[in-house]
């Protein structure tokens, strides 16, 4: 499973090269601080999942990359901004300094702005001629947005240093990074032209992928290895950050993430081989030690 | 025309008010962050000359609200970020307190990313049917990303308390402010189905019109009075900003008004008496007191 990740990983990355280039003009430090983030070594774990559920429903590589990238995109903008002091306020992120530490502030406050622009431009550009293009930037807007990503980091600030219920966590979750890991599967069977019970399985599998690997992150801030990890062990529990660890223990957080992973298996079963990689994929992740 | 501007900002506030309604969620406090900026009393001139611009070439106004609307947000947006403390650090903003004195600074910087994504939520859900929408989107994005707003606010913090030129100067405004007032006014005339010499037309008039209201606005810095500007007279001298007073002196800022905006008018020609408010409007932008 690496060496295939690798040369996904891979492809994504060519395809990021292509829609975010270098520029030599009077902006280019700009360009820099957003590519600082964009290449600091990614998983790469949104594009893959929509590249690769797009292949599954019978869609097109080139068509659905436009939109794989944007949410690279988005994803990376998001990170960026949480970093920032008045926000999470970390100086380390994948074992490099965070882009305000590299660039300054402002320029990194402004390269997050950027790289959420990007996104747009990059779909409206790129991807005008794919099949349903407008409700996949639809749907990837609104799951980045207030009552998706953006929604979630609001929820999940306002909770901080706070005792909050099981309920309360999963909603901060299901907003913060479920929305775009479900927005990433339904772009790509979208863009695919795949029938609404197919969109159906791949959102439900998507949803509890999502769940589980959310899971999966909040164990390994208690149990990994920091160099592995690029970021110090513990942080979570430092910082007063409500995890599903905290709230229900190790063990019955590994239970659910096997829970989790197995609905997010059953839900492609409606694919049969195709889903091959996808349920691979998932065995992958959730028993990941970064 | 100032009471005929009072009904237009109506419509538009009425739009904006459909397209950002209040929430009442977990998430609300991002809501009333939005709000709170984008209902703070702007004078709506994107939205404005986009809507006019898109009447004048024969559209419909229902149409092109979700762009005006979309435009708004993003001039907002910029804002909110503008005035955080590791930008300008403004307190304060047409006589209010700048959004991160009133809702801390993580909100402010989530409400600013906020209201970008939700422009782009916005055209996509409901502009999606409009002629034109993809090549509409695609123009708004391009001219609030690095090579229009931001490129140009990174141009500006770059060149902030140093010897900059006029070319300089004209660069920093032809992408911070000039790329958006542009293609509010493209996107209007490319909603309403123009040909290509009305959007050429339009266009010229446009970057003309983007020149000269700049201008005035670093001579009302200069010139102006605090209560009307809602900001201390004499802020861009203070914080060692590049102006075209500061460059060219007074008198030959007011020249280059005089100019730049006759060359806005005299683009209008085309369109004959259609264009009658869009000439009042110009008239009325390079005159004004606040």
């Amino acid at each position: 499973m690496k060496n295939e990740l690798k040369d996904r990983i891979k492809i994504i990355d060519n395809a990021l090269e292509k829609f975010l280039p270098e520029k030599d003009n009077s902006q280019s430090v700009i360009y820099r601080a957003m590519r600082y983030s964009v290449f600091a070594g990614g998983k790469r774990l949104r594009p893959i999942l929509m590249t690769e559920v797009c292949r599954m429903c019978g869609g097109i590589l080139d068509d659905v990359m436009p939109f794989a990238c944007a949410m690279e995109m988005i994803h990376t903008y998001s990170l960026i901004h949480d970093d920032l002091p008045a926000m999470d306020n970390d100086d380390m992120r994948r074992g490099m300094p965070t882009n305000h530490i590299k660039f300054g502030e402002a320029t990194a406050i402004l390269a997050g702005d950027a790289l959420l622009n990007k996104a747009f431009e990059t779909v409206s550009e790129y991807g005008k001629d794919v099949p349903n293009a407008m409700r996949a930037i639809s749907i990837l807007a609104l799951s980045s947005g207030t009552e998706g990503m953006i929604g979630g980091q609001v929820v999940d600030i306002e909770s901080e240093g706070k005792d909050i219920d099981i309920d309360k966590l999963r909603y901060i979750h299901l907003l913060k990074t479920g929305a775009i890991i479900r927005s990433s599967c339904v772009v790509g069977a979208v863009v695919a032209g795949a029938d609404d019970d197919e969109i159906k399985a791949v959102d439900e599998f998507a949803s509890n992928l999502g769940v589980a690997f959310q899971i999966r992150d909040d164990i390994l801030d208690v149990t990994g290895n920091a160099q592995e990890l690029g970021k110090p062990i513990g942080s979570d529990e430092k910082s007063g950050k409500n995890t599903y660890v905290k709230l229900l223990g190790l063990e019955k957080s590994e239970e659910l993430v096997e829970k989790y992973s197995k609905k997010a298996i059953d839900a492609l079963c409606i694919f049969g081989e195709r889903a091959e990689f996808l349920k691979r994929l998932t065995d992958y992740l959730i028993n990941r030690s970064k």
